[in-house]
């Protein structure tokens, strides 16, 4: 291989790895689940900083956790909704074998006033790619 | 630059795309909104048609549209939730008033029993770099 070619595959790789790709994206269907919690507003905060850690090591450490979002309502922060995407069902299941997931469960059990958790078929996922 | 300069350069950047960080990133806190929507059943499909439709436009033609994901509740197919993320409420408002958007609108307008949307604050917005 000379260096010609080697540059145009760098600058080829590099085009790719800068976003070459601008057109929404679809990802391959995952697994998707949604969460819906009402929290008990006195202990908001420190729902969302356990929320915020679970999150964060999930996505972090676990391969087949895809995507975690939770927000909550600005009309009602005490209602929060998780949309949760899974590479599939196995990695949901093996997600709530974790250690920091069952220490979320267990922290957060008093905080936690209902919770509607949500199967779902997926209509259309479309993201741009990351930056 | 040599061709062994060159060579490591194009591995590193092939490292890179092909997701040297397999850590979460953090988004930078974009603008989320959450639309909880009744659909009548007898028109199911021609609203998933038509959402996939908008879904697919706005994340590949709008710079500020960064994902939108549309998903029924499997217990209950008609009631369909789409987690939305814009760069800032700018872009939102732009994605309002595009072709694609009043389309779905008009065209959605008998398929849609109830709409709830909802602005949010992000908690924790956690997903893998795309492969």
């Amino acid at each position: 291989m000379n260096a010609k070619l080697l540059l145009v595959l760098g600058a080829s790789i590099l085009a790719l790895s800068l976003g070459g790709n601008v057109q929404g994206q679809q990802t391959p269907a995952p697994y998707v689940r949604v969460a819906e919690i009402e929290i008990d507003p006195a202990q908001l905060d420190s729902y969302k900083a356990a929320a915020k850690q679970v999150i964060e090591t999930s996505v972090g450490t676990e391969p087949g956790v895809l995507a975690l979002y939770a927000v909550a309502e600005k009309d009602n922060p005490a209602r929060v909704i998780v949309f949760e995407m899974y590479a599939d069902l196995e990695a949901y299941k093996a997600h709530l074998e974790t250690e920091h997931f069952k220490t979320y469960k267990a922290v957060t059990l008093n905080m936690v006033k209902s919770l509607k958790l949500a199967d779902t078929i997926p209509i259309a996922l479309s993201s741009k790619p990351k930056q």
